[in-house]
């Protein structure tokens, strides 16, 4: 047990950035909602995964929608609460803790947020292990747990309560609310107990994103290469550094979809994202697939770059570091392979 | 206290076709599921208004969508006891009657079949004593009553609770869930108690319904004027007699919208609709408008022609009716008036 203050913070939202592989929304407006929460209400008690009762209430809460409306349409705090009482009401019982469901910049921050505000603990860990585009893709998938009930809160006040027969099933209809709700709805789902962290959470990632974070900052405030020293605490490898020289985006269906090119290092580096970066290609050739981590780092700052924070000219460097290897089993790869986004190819293993 | 067994539905469905002003859904299709209903589980207990207690819970049921794809895509009757249960299990109490929302040709039958198959008595009334596109349209909403928490079922097993800051915004919601779950899906809302039955609904409407459809039928069968006695009983004027010569149909946004063109009796008679007629037009000129009852007959027999069964060449006549006083109040006509609907006009008095 320990505690997170406001000190802590920049450096959970920059490493929670690297480790969103592009999603999870900006780490600055994830920083930004966080410390304003924190400011208020105080700081945060974070707990490991075997600190937890075993029949605790464990809720995951999050923001839902395409990072590049986040950008403009921020969370007030107020929902969030909303879709965590609303989920309350339905478990006819309070959560005792709070757990991000993925790493991403605002993701990581919004269960922060919303447990300052609630003075609930924070559970070190979460879903992914990274951020996933869709709410189906988590762990707690994987060992049989529903995301129903899920509970939804817009900005206005109105909630919703999906009960669906799959996890696929509640991502679609949460999608719909959320495209209709201006593309940014807040979620409560995936009520996991607490002797199903373990299997259902990959642990530490709390601690992880903020000692990544750190790296990073100190690395760089040192003239030595923030990139680098990423990479090594990932076990990354390095896939290209380069220039954007080309970026198509639209949001489309709920999501930022698009692709990126970046040329360097005598190379054509192609990503393709949805929320997060799915695939990169090397001068055509794939060189890493979701679900393993490609994250993109400004080269020269290592800071984080979001899939909606590409733009021409930016010069970033692409790493690839392994997933959880929870994701490379089978139901795994079904969940979030190349193939559930349509790709006709394999996961791609990753060689150093 | 009376009971409506099978030899009741056809003329029911026929007039609640007429009175759905283009509306609510296929009589056929309605017929189809209340008659399968009450044929396995017995006939239905219908009560008057002022035979409801006081503190009785009594629940709408309905279905919500294009009635277009409402032809393809039939309710099983598993999604409206579905969405029955879900509101009885945010509300904690069971219904204790249910009631139609609308009279239209399927949306008057739903109820019935639902009555028939949870043994529950069915109120002699309606929401709106028409049809009406939207969810927020309904006479409760002018003395207060949400129509949160509205229950909604899928044709899969999905179930979801809105909880909405008001009327229209569980419509926008409940609309969003509907086209992503293929433009049809079951309703339970607006729940009234009995107390609030006289304000809420109009009264009486299921037996108009019945008295209408077998007024049509005998009129038929005698060789009389089918369509002169239907609108001598609804108080209604003749607007047009003639040929469908153009309809123009689009399925959007949840909705049937379009426009069909008659000509006949030296005139054009042109209708704007969305899943109901809003607007009737002679040779340039409103005839008609929104919230009275513009509805469409075979010229020859009388059944009612739904906006969706318009077709090139059908003979028809065209009738408009007042409808319920109430909507002609400011807050009536500001809920389902012309201007609500994108027009630049008022609502155009009925003259005999």
């Amino acid at each position: 047990m320990r505690e997170i203050g406001i000190e802590q913070l920049a450096d959970i939202a920059r490493g929670a950035g690297i480790l969103g592989t592009g999603g999870g929304g900006d780490p600055y407006v994830g920083l930004l909602l966080a410390r304003e929460a924190v400011r208020r209400h105080g700081p945060v008690t974070v707990v490991d995964i075997d600190e937890v009762p075993a029949d605790a209430t464990v809720v995951p809460i999050s923001s839902m929608g395409a990072p590049t409306v986040l950008l403009e349409k921020l969370p007030s705090g107020r929902e969030e609460i909303n879709a965590l009482r609303a989920l309350e009401a339905v478990l006819g019982r309070p959560a005792t803790h709070l757990v991000p469901i993925e790493i991403g910049g605002v993701n990581s921050m919004i269960p922060l947020a919303a447990a300052a505000q609630t003075g609930l603990p924070i559970v070190d860990g979460d879903a992914m292990g990274r951020a996933f585009p869709e709410a189906q893709m988590v762990l707690p998938g994987l060992i049989g747990v529903s995301n129903s009930p899920m509970a939804l809160a817009d900005d206005k006040g109105n909630t919703i309560v999906v009960r669906a027969v799959d996890n696929t099933e509640a991502e679609r209809i949460a999608r719909a609310v959320c495209v209709e709700r201006g593309c940014q709805i807040s979620c409560a789902d995936t009520v996991l107990r607490g002797d199903q962290l373990r299997d259902g959470l990959v642990p530490a990632t709390l601690t992880l994103a903020e000692n990544l974070g750190r790296v990073v900052r100190e690395a760089h405030a040192a003239h030595r290469d923030p990139v680098a020293e990423a990479r090594e605490l990932l076990g990354g490898v390095h896939l290209s550094a380069g220039k954007v020289v080309d970026v198509e985006r639209r949001t489309e269906g709920g999501f930022a979809r698009g692709r990126a090119r970046l040329e360097g290092e005598g190379a054509v580096l192609e990503l393709d994202f949805q929320n997060e970066h799915l695939l990169a290609r090397r001068d055509g050739r794939v060189v890493a697939t979701t679900p393993d981590l490609i994250c993109v780092l400004d080269t020269e700052t290592g800071e984080p770059v979001t899939t909606e924070g590409l733009r021409y000219g930016l010069r970033v460097t692409v790493l690839a570091a392994p997933c959880d290897p929870r994701w490379l089993s089978p139901a795994g790869l079904a969940l979030t392979g190349p193939r559930y986004f349509g790709y006709d190819l394999d996961h791609h293993p990753l060689s150093g």
